[in-house]
């Protein structure tokens, strides 16, 4: 997304006045592929937590979340999985046993998810004053 | 979101298996406020480009996003203006002329931001090649 934006600015530059509704970040399907793996709230917290804990089972995952169904924890695990940042290890164990862990892309994202945590805890209180602005006789 | 996060972890580790479904972290709206505001991809295009360029009026803004419609751009500043990222300035000139500039809360949104562009930069290659295993037969 980034990426897109610095090549719609460059456009810009060239040729002023022809950029509108031109699309060059539109049309950048690739940026928009790892904005979307970032902008979900569930599949942030599961690689932040198993970025913090190591390989965990869904049942440990589910207890370190709380607020999460076992059912919505299953299909951020599956997206996390199709998407990369995550990879999925069956145990040949009596029960069986299944965890999971970040993959190298799952662990760099760490890097933005703690950047958005430490502004989330600076920031939250003027965001909601200014909410407060608006929102008051 | 990720202070939610560390809540829920301290909470289990003293208290093991009593945290299925507790909700910390659904509980915690401070947190999911900020969230929300990061994860608009709009929202973060339009901070990122008032970032590299200063304060910009609608019209300027159009141009150098592209692929962004004006009522779309509109509804996002009006979003980030009641977050309190992003302030409005009219200027009382003939003929009258507005510009959008970035606050503090919105200025430090760009670490996280640029962050986010630069894992997407560095890894969307890998996000797209897991996807290829599993669509492919």
């Amino acid at each position: 997304m980034i990426e897109a934006a610095v090549t719609a600015v460059t456009a810009d530059e060239q040729d002023p006045g022809e950029d509108l509704g031109g699309g060059q970040y539109a049309s950048d399907c690739r940026a928009r592929v790892a904005f979307d793996v970032l902008s979900n709230r569930w599949d942030s917290v599961i690689v932040y937590i198993l970025g913090e804990s190591g390989p965990m089972r869904p049942r440990a995952l589910l207890a370190r979340i709380g607020g999460i169904s076992p059912k919505v924890l299953n299909e951020a695990l599956r997206r996390l999985e199709y998407n990369g940042l995550v990879v999925r290890q069956a145990y040949a164990e009596a029960p069986p046993r299944v965890d999971y862990s970040l993959t190298e892309a799952g662990t760099a994202l760490l890097v933005p998810i703690r950047a958005m945590g430490a502004w989330a805890g600076r920031y939250t209180e003027a965001v909601l004053a200014a909410q407060d602005r608006f929102t008051s006789p």
